[in-house]
This record gives C-alpha cells, structure tokens and sequence, in this order.
C-alpha cells in the first residue's frame, strides 16, 4: 500500500511504539505523586525536555508538550491576545494551516493584515518588515506549507521579528522530522508542532516558548510543564515524540538528499508523462516529500478514488479541510483559479517511501489520465 | 508493590493496551483524508462515540473526547464565560479539583459564589437552589471527590439545575470507572473526565455537553469531533478509553461491594490499631477505593516516604498539589486545622488492588506508627 499521505499523518514509528510501551509498564506513575515511582517518573519527565534542548536548541525548560499544533496554535494566540493590546493587530501568512487561521480569527477578529507573499507563497523578510513597520505587534509565518511543501525563511523572519522586538509564531509542523531542527529552538521564535507527523502517537505535540513567560498558561490547573500546560503529563507519549524526532533527525542526515533526488525525478517524468500537469511552488525550495499537482483535467476526487484502488493513498489538500465545500485556501491565496483548485492533488512521501513507490505513482497516474480522458471522449 | 494510589493515575490496563496498539496498526490514517483507509478510521471512530452513549447515556454526537479533564474544565468554562452576561456569577464547591478552580479564576474571577456544604464536603440540591435562587448562572459541583471520596448528590443537582435552565458542570473524573455511568450522561449536564484514573492512557478525555451546542469550540480550528475540537483525533487513545471503561463497568457490576467490604474493613481495623486517627468523610457515601486518612502524630511526608520503602505508594493529597506550599485545599474547605492537614494520607486502591493489600497496609502504617512514636519519645 504506498502510502503518499504524510502530510495528513504518518504511520506509528517502531522505536515510538517501543518507547510507548516502555514507559507504560516502567514509568506510568503520576509525577507528581510524593514516592519513589514517581520520582523516577519525573526524572524521565525532565530527560524528554532535555532531548528537545539537544535536538533542536534553546533551553529545556522552554519546551512544553501538549496535545498537538492545533492546542499550541489556540495557546499561543490566546496568550498574545491577553498581552498586546486590544487594537493591537497581527500580520498572518494567508497560507497558514486551518487551525492557525482559526486561533487568529478567535482571538484577533478583525485586526490581522494578510503579508504580501512572493510566487509559491513565500513571505520575504521584507514583507514581514514592511508589516511591523506599519504596526504589525505579532508575525505568523510557518516554516513549511503542509499543501505545497514550500518552505518560508523562518530563521530570517525570526531575525527580523528579534530586532523589532514583535513576537513571531512559527508553525514548524510540516518542518519536524522531514528538515533539520537543529535551529529551530533558537531563533526566538515560539514554535508550535504535531507528533503524529513524523512517527509518534497522535495527541502529543510540542510548544518552544521563546523564554520565560511566567504568565503562559493554557489550560491554567495543576503546575505542570513548568505551569505552562496543566494536565497530568503524558509521559508515554513524550517518550514516544522524543523517540521518533531522534531517529527522524538521523534520517534527514542520510537520506534527505536521495529522498529529493527520488521527488525531483517524479516530478520531471510527470511533467512529460500527463502533458498540461502543474507542479505548485516547482521551482521554489519545497520539502523533499511533497509534490502538490494539478492534474490535467477531471475533478481530483475521481483521481484519489482511482488511485486509492490501485492502493495509492494520497489526498486533495489539507486532511482538516478534505471533503468540505470550498476549494483550498492554500491554493486560493496562491491565486490559482477555483476550478483549478478542484483538480489539485497532494502526495507527500515518508522516510520509508521508496523508489519503487514513486515510480509506481508515475505510472497509476499514467493510467488514472487514460482512463479519465478516455470517459470525458 | 502495592499501589494505593489510583486516584492520582491507575497503570494501564491490558484492554486499553491491545486497543491502542490495534488502532496504531490497523487504524492509523487520519480520518479527515479522503481513502478508504480514513473512511474505516471513520468508522471506528464513530464507534467510541457510540460506545460512550450505551454506557453512559445520552446521544453519541454529544461526546468529545480530548486530553483530559483540565482540557475539559478549561474549555467548559471558557466557554460558559463567553455565553452569560458578563457580571454573571458561577456556584462553586471549594472541594472541586485544582483544574476546575483554576478554570474558574480564570473566566470568573471575582465572580464565584462558593456553595454552602454539609460535614464532608457535602453539597445538598438545596444549597444548590439556594445558589440559583440568588443569581447564580452556573453551577459546579463534582461527582466524587479525589481527595476524600465522598459522593455528591449529582443526579439530584442536575435536576435542580434543569428545572433552573442554569447549565451544571459535573466533573466525573474520579467517578467514571469506579462507579456506574450509566446515567452519567442522560442527566443534562457538562460532563468532565480523564482516562488515565481508570486504565486508559494519560493525554485523553471526555467532555459531554448536555444538548446540540453549535458553538461549543475548544480548541478552533479543523471540524473534529463535530466541530467541537479541532485537531488530529486520536484514534488510539480513544479505543483504549473505550476498552478500559467497558472493562471497569463490568468491573464494578461484579466487585463493587466485595471491594467497599474490603476498604471498610481496613477503616474499621484501622481505628483500633491506630488510636487517635481520623478518616475524613467517615460515615459518608463514599468511593470504594479511597480513604483518606488523618494519622495521630508526624509529618505526612514521613510517612509517605516510610511506607514507600516497605512498597506501600500512596499519596498526601490531590496529586496535582502534592509537594505543593500550603495544605490541601479540600481539607481546610473541610474545616480541618492546618497542622492537621499535614498528617493527611490518601489512600485509594484499583481494581486489581487485593484483600492481602489492605492487610498488608495496615500492618505497615501499625509499623510506621510504631516507629515514628518511638523516634519522637
């Protein structure tokens, strides 16, 4: 079964499932509990916050777990909302995940500017420049686009957003475990991710905050992750994200530039093999698991059903928006047309996808295009 | 090791092992793609809701799970705060749980009316209607109390709260996997709970809002769970919720009274064998697994700590404040002197807890007495 869907969500990763159950049966107490089980318990607590550190920079108090990127999207913005002040106004990237979009239509209403992007989608530092200069008092940019791939300058954003002193939100879903971390946690930035998109469980997801911010709280209860995020600690589940983004940042030293060779090859026999095919973002620097097409003719949902018998897993877009009416936002703030939009496909690989499976992608979507022309005749 | 520590979190249990582990192997896509592997995860998913509404009661649309009950509590009243009138005033019990306090100093503060409570923390219907009848917009008010055990009278304040058209937050955390929940959720209250105190893993729970509630969202962003929580669902987890509640409502359709025989029988040889101990919430309905304990003389940490290392764990108090400033809260809303509260021990066993246990326990707090009043002569 080639599974193209990733970017949706990603299957368990064996040595996440062995740190799961490991710390089920050795460490299930509750840290906070005044015995020894516990104290042990809270001693792996610390060494998952530790790993975050060495991954991905910063300090280890600064990390904070949580249930995944669309709670740290909703936190983040709650907390700058109950910072800034009331006519303070944001400027968003337009081609922000849907849960991103939806933290800061609940708590900025009216009082986000949309940032100027280039081709593909990319915010330039200027533009985020030109956005604080005019009186943005927040920036939210991610560092991966989860339809097209495309990547964002985040370090020179962050950089730009330090010297202003303007906080600077970076969704780093799409970003963690496909590309290097290792300066993630340092540019200032609060970062906000999903386990379950590079192999650990679903429910687990991660917070940087770009310092001490004794007044994030959310949800406010208990004084767990440093009084960051009351709840008790899902320590299996933590186990399991620092396994996965251990052996996934492993990956992307060996394997990543094979991994793009495999992408870019694809994509140059599609572009021969479905005459009129788009690639979107081709040309721009893009994750090396994502090819976001439009395919010639036929609406994209005869395609994945196609496909998806010829055991190709893939989808049209964002899982969170699939199946709803309305074409992508992604593509739309891109400027492609709305009947366009409905011919989008999205393939996203795995570190486990192999050539093989490209190339039989290659040729089911040789075949979906025959079979499709030839019943449009 | 005996554990006596259930309240704080129980360790997983094989069920809710083998259902999470089935569900990462089989079940794993996301359920918002648009394959036939996400329309079975669909299915399954709809299945938990269903399992929630033949066991509690009440429609399956109306269940959402999430990572637990401070999420739950954070949410409910988040969102109750953004419903009622901006000066309207919420009834709380000052024995509710530190994430329901904090949830309700954070949407409420100077504007909880505490609720009169009888010996034991008790809060009749009528103090409740007392509260309702001098304003109050809500009301809070738990199913069992985590520290003592003791029941309230739920099912008569929802009632109270019904007839009002004044919505009620039950918090059944320690209530669900206990005792039977069957009605649970047919009483027309916001309902809150945590897996993890009954053998499902840490990082889910379960909200029931009382009717359609359209604009229930917590947190924004994708349609999950009827639009009610945005994010990823976490499949896994919600069939080890599902198997661990089945298995504990068979449970105490079987065990229930053997195992509140068990515990009173400990009480009762308790008071002879440790004079000059109270048992807080003596004489009241309580839970059949918690005691919660004033010992005659000494630091609870010493005790703690001389029990742990004859392999007894149990705890001081709600876990979330254990080691915490300041003495348990419940306690002193009890009226108990503050240096008394710091000879406070709670005990609360599982299911899997024997008869040999409880001896056992009695016999080593006969010996931490024994030898802490040998130390202090």
């Amino acid at each position: 079964m080639p599974y193209f869907d990733h970017n949706a969500t990603a299957p368990l990763a064996d040595c996440a499932r062995d740190a799961w159950l490991r710390v089920q049966n050795e460490n299930w107490h509750n840290p906070s509990s005044p015995t020894r089980a516990a104290a042990r318990a809270r001693i792996r607590l610390e060494s998952y916050h530790e790993t975050m550190s060495v991954l991905l920079g910063g300090e280890p108090e600064h990390y904070i777990f949580n249930s995944g990127a669309t709670e740290g999207a909703f936190a983040v913005l709650a907390h700058w909302a109950s910072r800034l002040p009331p006519t303070a106004r944001i400027a968003v990237s337009a081609t922000e995940h849907a849960c991103v979009l939806a933290a800061a239509d609940t708590f900025f209403a009216g009082r986000i500017d949309w940032l100027r992007h280039e081709s593909g989608g990319i915010i330039t530092p200027g533009a985020v420049q030109a956005a604080i200069e005019v009186g943005a008092a927040g920036v939210v940019v991610m560092a991966a686009n989860n339809e097209t791939g495309v990547l964002q300058p985040w370090p020179e954003i962050a950089e730009c957003c330090r010297r202003a002193s303007v906080p600077y939100l970076c969704d780093a879903t799409q970003w963690l475990g496909k590309l290097p971390g290792a300066s993630l946690g340092a540019v200032g930035a609060w970062l906000i991710a999903s386990g379950h998109k590079f192999g650990a469980p679903k429910g687990v997801g991660l917070i940087k905050i770009p310092k001490s911010e004794p007044d994030f709280r959310h949800p406010s209860g208990g004084r767990q992750e440093q009084g960051h995020r009351a709840g008790t600690e899902d320590l299996a589940s933590m186990a399991a994200f620092s396994a996965a983004l251990v052996e996934a940042e492993q990956k992307h030293v060996i394997w990543e530039s094979q991994r793009l060779a495999w992408r870019e090859r694809f994509e140059k026999d599609l572009i021969v093999a479905l005459p009129g095919v788009q690639i979107v973002g081709h040309g721009q620097e893009r994750l090396w698991n994502t090819s976001m097409i439009v395919v010639p003719h036929g609406d994209q949902s005869r395609w994945i059903a196609r496909l998806d018998k010829m055991d190709f897993q893939l989808s049209t877009g964002s899982a969170c928006s699939t199946g709803l009416d309305g074409p992508s936002h992604v593509l739309v703030a891109l400027g492609l047309p709305a009947e366009i939009t409905r011919q989008a496909l999205r393939i996203s690989a795995g570190w486990q996808t192999s050539e093989t499976d490209w190339r039989g992608l290659l040729v089911a979507l040789q075949n979906t295009h025959t079979e499709l022309a030839v019943r449009n005749l």
